[in-house]
C-alpha cells in the first residue's frame, strides 16, 4: 500500500525533487528517477500539448516544451495504473490553467482551511524548496500553468511584490517553479501609485500610466516570463477606477497596456457589487450587480485583458445558477472562476468532491471561456488539503481544464483513487460512490431548493437561517410565516432576464425553473405543490433529514473501511467525518425548527423537529 | 465653566495630586489645597463614617482614618455645590464598596467601551502614578473602599500576580492606593496550585491546602491589607472545585481559610451555569442555575467568604429580575454585583443611567446583602467613560453604596450635573431629563417587556434577535409564529418558585406579573391582551417605535445645547448620540420586521414596517 497523504496522487515520485530548471529538464529526471525509457521531442508549435507513442521497450513524448512535461507526468501516472499510456495529441480545453492563492503574507490564508501559507510567514517569504518543488510537480502533473501567490486583498506588505522590496523574493520562487511550467501572476493593489506617493491612482492620469509603465518594466527585469497581473478593484472596501469615476474597461486597460510589451494579460476580477446595502431597500438585488457592471463594457477592453468571473452570481454558494455574465460580452476575453477552498462547501471537513458543479456549468454554458481559474484548496497542512479526500477536487481540477467538456468526473475519480490509494485498494467502489454522492448530500442540508447564505456569518460554517439576513452584504431570503426566497422574475428583481431568452424563460417561471434553483430564482409559498406532489415545506424537512442521514451514511462507510487503509489516516479521516454528522446534525435541526417555528407545520412523517 | 471630562465630577481638584501615603494626609492636602479650613479628629471607632461640624470660619470633620477623607471630599463637594455640608455621624450601608475591573495584563479590558487598562499594557504593569492618583481621588470621593484590578478570568501571567514574580508591582500599586483608602482584591486562577507544579487543585488535598497557606502568607508579607481574593470558578471554562467534585462550599473554603488569619476575605462569584447547553434541551433553564449551585450550601460557608451575587440571573441584562439567590442563604454572607461597563446597555455609547435599575433592586429586595460590587467602566479614554455621561454611573453607583435605601436617583443625579458641567450650566434641567429618561428609551429599543438576548453575538452591541437562539449558553425566547417567550411559572421551568413565595405568586401568573417582565417569566401570545388593552404585538410595536424616537429626542436634545459646553465636549457627545439614534434605528425595524414576518399583521397605526 503505498498511500501517503502528503504524496497525494503521485506516491510513486521520490521524495526529494530533482533540482530542475526548465521543464523538459524535469520530465527526463522524472521519468529517469521511475527508470522509464521515453525520447522526449520538443515541437515548440505544440505549445502545452503533447503525444505519446510506443518505441520498443519504451516511449516516445512529443510536445512543446511544457507539454513534454505534461506528457512525462501522463505517463508515468497511467503506468502506475496499469492504463495504456499512448494517446494522439492533446492539447487543452484552456489556455490559462490557473490557481489563485489567497495568501497574506503573515502567512494566514483568507478563507484557507489546510493550515497556514507554504509561500509566506511573519510578512516575509519563507518557503522549503522541497516542498515548493513538490507543489510544482502536483500542479504540473495536471496541467495547471499560471498561480498566482498572494491574496487578491492587498494589504502591506503583499503590495510591494511588483516593487524593488520584494521582487528579488518573487524572482526566486519564480525560478523554481519555472520548471514546472509554472508562471507566476502577482496580485496588485489598484492604489499602489498612491501609496508610493503619487496624488492618484486615476488610470485615466498620465503620470499614473507612466508610473506602471515603470513598474512593470522593472518587474519584467526580474521575471521576464510573468503571466500578468491579477486585480480585485472597487469590491468589498478595495480601491479602484471608480473612486475616480472611471469605469472599469478604462481601470483595468491602464494595467493591461503597461502589461502588452512584455506579453502580460491583466486580469481583471468581476466580483463588484454593493457591499454595503441597506437590508430594507428591495430595489437592490446582488446577483445583478456583476453584469450590470460589465456587460455594457463589451468590446471596450484591450486583447490582452481577461474578466475573471466567479461561476455563480453570488459567491461561490453550494448552488447557484451561472453567472449571466458567462453569456454575455461575446467581444471580451473571460476566465472562469471557481473555487477549491470549501468557504462554503464544508471547509474540508465535510466531503464535497466538485467535479458536478463543473459538469453542471459545462450543462448550461455553450461557450466556455478560453481560461480558467480556482481558488485553491492548499496550505501546509501535511496532507496539502486538511481533509485528505479534498486532494481530489485539485487533482480533478486540472484534468477538468485540460480536458474540457471531454472531462468526466467519475472517471478522473477513479484515476485519483487508483493513484492516491493504489490499485489494490479494496475500498476503491465504496469510496468513488462516497465522493459522488457528497456534494447532493451536503446540498441537501446545507442549501436545497437554491437557498443560499444560511451560514453562521464570517466563518461560513454551520446553520445560521438569519445570520445574513439583515446585514449589508445583500444576502437575503426574507423567510416569513408563508414564504421564502427572492422573486428574480420580470415580476420580481429582474435578475432571470439577465440570461439569453431560452434560459431566461427557463428560470422565469417557477412551473420550469429547476428545483434545485426554484427558491433562488422565486419566492414561494411553503404549501406551494413541488412536482413530486410533496409541498415545499415538507420537502425542506425532508431533505434536511436525508442530508443527515447521508452524512451519517458517509460516517458509517469510513467506519467499515478501518484496515484497510493506514491506521493513522484512517483515524484523522473519522476525526472528519464525525465533524460532519455533528455539522450535519446542526443544520438539520436548526434548519427545521427554523421552518416549523414559521408555519407550526409538522413533519408528515413524525420525525423529531424541535421547538 | 469648570466642566473638563478628564477631572469627572472633581472640577475643582489640582491635576497634581499631593503625594499622600494615608487617607488622613489626602484628606488634609486636598483641603489645604482647596483652602478650606478644616480640624481632623480621628475616632477609628467610627470606621468609614464621619460627621461635619461647623466650627467657626473652618470645620471640624471627625471620623474613621478612611471616614476623614469621605468626609473632606464631601465637604469640598458639598461647598462647591453651595449646599449645606454639615452632617450626623453617617456610616455606609454596605461594607465592602468594591470596584471589579475585568483589565487584562495586555491592555485590552474585557467587555471594556472607554479604551485600554490603565494599570497594564503588553503584560506588565504599566501605569502613570497621577492618572492612578487621580483615580483614587474620584473613588475615594464617593467612597469606594476595594478594587480589584485583574479580570476574573484568570490567565497568564495575571495568575502570577500572587506569586512572589508579579507581588513587587502589586505592592506598588496597593501602597499608592492605600492613601485614598483602597484596599486591593487580587483575582486568581482556581488551578494555580496545578500551574505553579502540583497535580491536583483538589480543595480537600492537603498539599493544595498547604500550597495556599504558604502562598498567602506570601502575598500578606508585601501587601499586609489585602482585602482578599476574587474567584470565578466552574464559570464559563474557568476551573474550580467541581473538577474534583467538590461542592462550591468546599472549593471556597480552601481559600478563606488560608486568607483568614490576615483578616483578608474570600468572595467567590456565583455566575456559575451550563455554557454548553444543547438549545434543543427544554429542560435546562440557565436563570435557574445560581439557585441550584448555591442555595443548598447556606451555611457550609466560612464566615469570611462572600458570595457576589449578580443582580440578576442571567447577566446584566437590561431587564431582569433580582436573582432568587439574593433572597436565599440567610445564613451566607453576600454582596450583590452590578455592572457599571454597558456590556449590554448600549456599550458607553447609548446613554443609560442605571440609578432606576438600583431602586428596582432595592424596591423588591428586602434585605441588601452587606457587601456590593460593581464591574466598572473605566478605561484609559481621557474622559475615563468613552461616552461623558457615563461617569455619572460611577458617581452614582458610589453614592448608592453609601447611602443604600436612603439613595435617591435623582437627587445625586442633580448633584453630579452641578459637579461636572458647574452650578452656572444652563441646561442642567434638560440633562437630568435626559438621563433620567435613557434606561426607558434604551430598554424600549432593545429589549421590551423582559425580552433579553437578542444581541449581536459576542459583541453584544445592537439587535440580533436570533443571534443566541440556537447557540450554547443557554439563552434563548423561541419565538415562533404564535408566542414568544419561556414559561417559567410552575407549568413551566418553575423558576418563579425559586422566589419567597409573596413574589414566587406574583411572577407565577401573567395577570400579576409586571409587565416589563412578561415574557421573561411566561410564554406569550402575540394576540394577549395587555393591561391597557393593546394587543402583545402591538405593544412590541409601539414601544420599538417610541424607543427609537427617545433616541431621536435625545439626539435633539444633546443638539440644542450647542455653545453651552465646550465645543469639542459637545461634538464627542454628538458623535455618541448620532451613533446611538442610528443603533436604535437598527433596532427598532430589525425587531418589527423580525416579529412581522411571524405575524404578517400590520402595526396599527399604518407606521413601516419592512419586509
Amino acid at each position: 500500500m503505498l498511500f501517503c497523504a502528503k504524496k497525494c496522487w503521485l506516491p510513486f515520485l521520490s521524495d526529494e525533487s530533482p533540482k530542475t530548471t526548465s521543464p523538459v529538464d524535469t520530465a527526463r529526471a522524472e521519468l529517469t528517477q521511475m527508470g522509464v525509457n521515453a525520447a522526449l521531442k520538443v515541437e515548440e508549435k505544440m505549445g502545452d500539448g503533447y503525444a505519446i507513442e510506443k518505441n520498443g521497450d519504451g516511449y516516445v513524448i512529443r510536445g512543446g516544451e511544457k507539454g513534454i512535461l505534461y506528457g512525462a507526468y501522463r505517463l508515468l501516472q497511467k503506468m502506475y495504473l496499469g492504463q495504456d499510456a499512448c494517446c494522439e495529441e492533446t492539447q487543452p480545453a484552456y489556455q490559462l490553467r490557473m490557481l489563485n492563492h489567497w495568501d497574506n503574507m503573515n502567512g494566514q490564508i483568507e478563507r484557507g482551511y489546510a493550515g497556514h501559507s507554504f509561500f509566506f510567514k511573519d510578512s516575509r517569504f519563507c518557503w522549503d524548496e522541497n516542498r515548493i518543488r513538490f507543489y510544482g510537480r502536483m500542479l504540473a502533473s495536471v496541467g495547471i500553468n499560471a498561480v498566482t501567490l498572494n491574496n487578491v486583498n492587498v494589504h502591506y506588505p503583499a503590495d510591494r511584490l511588483c516593487t524593488e522590496e520584494l521582487l528579488p523574493e518573487v524572482k526566486k520562487i519564480a525560478d523554481v517553479l519555472r520548471a514546472y511550467g509554472i508562471r507566476l501572476i502577482i496580485s496588485v493593489d489598484y492604489a499602489l501609485p498612491v501609496t508610493l506617493g503619487l496624488e492618484t491612482a486615476d488610470p485615466l492620469d498620465e503620470r499614473v500610466q507612466a508610473f506602471w509603465n515603470k513598474q512593470v518594466d522593472l518587474i519584467y527585469s526580474y521575471v521576464p516570463d510573468l503571466c500578468g497581473f491579477l486585480v480585485k478593484a472597487d469590491s468589498e472596501f478595495r480601491p479602484g477606477p471608480y473612486m475616480y469615476k472611471r469605469n472599469h474597461a478604462e481601470g483595468a486597460n491602464l494595467l493591461a497596456r503597461a502589461l502588452k510589451p512584455h506579453n502580460g494579460v491583466l486580469i481583471w476580477r468581476c466580483f463588484v457589487y454593493n457591499c454595503r446595502q441597506n437590508w430594507r431597500d428591495h430595489s437592490i438585488d446582488r446577483p445583478k450587480a456583476a453584469y450590470e457592471n460589465y456587460a455594457y463594457l463589451d468590446g471596450k477592453f484591450d486583447d490582452n485583458v481577461i474578466l475573471q468571473v466567479k461561476n455563480g452570481p453570488y459567491d461561490f454558494q453550494v448552488r447557484e445558477p451561472v453567472s449571466p455574465l458567462l453569456f454575455a460580452m461575446p467581444g471580451t476575453c473571460k476566465a472562469i472562476e471557481y473555487q477549491l477552498a470549501q468557504e462554503y462547501t464544508g471547509q474540508q471537513i465535510d466531503l464535497y468532491y466538485m467535479a458536478e458543479v463543473w459538469h453542471e456549468v459545462m450543462d448550461v454554458l455553450e461557450d466556455m471561456p478560453p481560461h480558467i481559474a480556482a481558488v485553491t484548496n492548499l496550505g501546509d497542512d501535511e496532507n496539502w488539503t486538511g481533509h485528505t479526500l479534498a486532494q481530489a477536487n485539485l487533482y480533478a481540477y486540472g484534468e477538468m481544464a485540460w480536458l474540457g467538456r471531454a472531462f468526466d468526473g467519475t472517471k478522473v475519480l477513479k484515476d485519483w483513487i487508483g493513484l492516491t490509494f493504489g490499485q489494490d485498494f479494496e475500498e476503491k467502489d465504496r469510496l468513488e460512490k462516497m465522493m459522488l454522492s457528497s456534494r447532493g448530500i451536503y446540498e441537501k442540508y446545507t442549501a436545497n431548493l437554491g437557498l443560499g447564505w444560511m451560514v453562521t456569518p464570517h466563518s461560513h460554517y454551520g446553520p445560521d437561517a438569519e445570520g445574513y439576513e439583515y446585514d449589508l452584504w445583500g444576502t437575503y431570503h426574507r423567510a416569513n410565516r408563508e414564504a421564502v426566497g427572492i422573486d428574480r422574475s420580470d415580476k420580481g428583481t429582474g435578475y432571470a432576464q439577465q440570461y439569453p431568452e431560452k434560459l431566461a424563460k427557463l428560470y422565469n417561471d417557477p412551473a420550469t425553473c429547476p428545483e434545485k434553483m426554484l427558491l433562488f430564482f422565486h419566492r414561494m409559498r411553503y404549501d406551494y405543490v413541488m412536482q413530486d406532489g410533496r409541498t415545499l415545506l415538507q420537502r425542506l424537512y425532508d431533505d434536511h433529514f436525508e442530508g443527515l442521514a447521508g452524512a451519517e451514511k458517509l460516517l458509517e462507510d469510513w467506519q467499515a473501511m478501518e484496515g484497510k487503509l493506514p491506521q493513522a489516516e484512517w483515524e484523522y479521516g473519522l476525526d472528519r467525518f464525525r465533524r460532519q454528522v455533528e455539522n450535519a446534525r446542526n443544520w438539520c435541526d436548526r434548519m427545521n425548527t427554523y421552518f416549523h417555528r414559521f408555519t407550526l407545520i409538522p413533519d408528515e412523517k413524525g420525525r423529531t423537529i424541535y421547538d
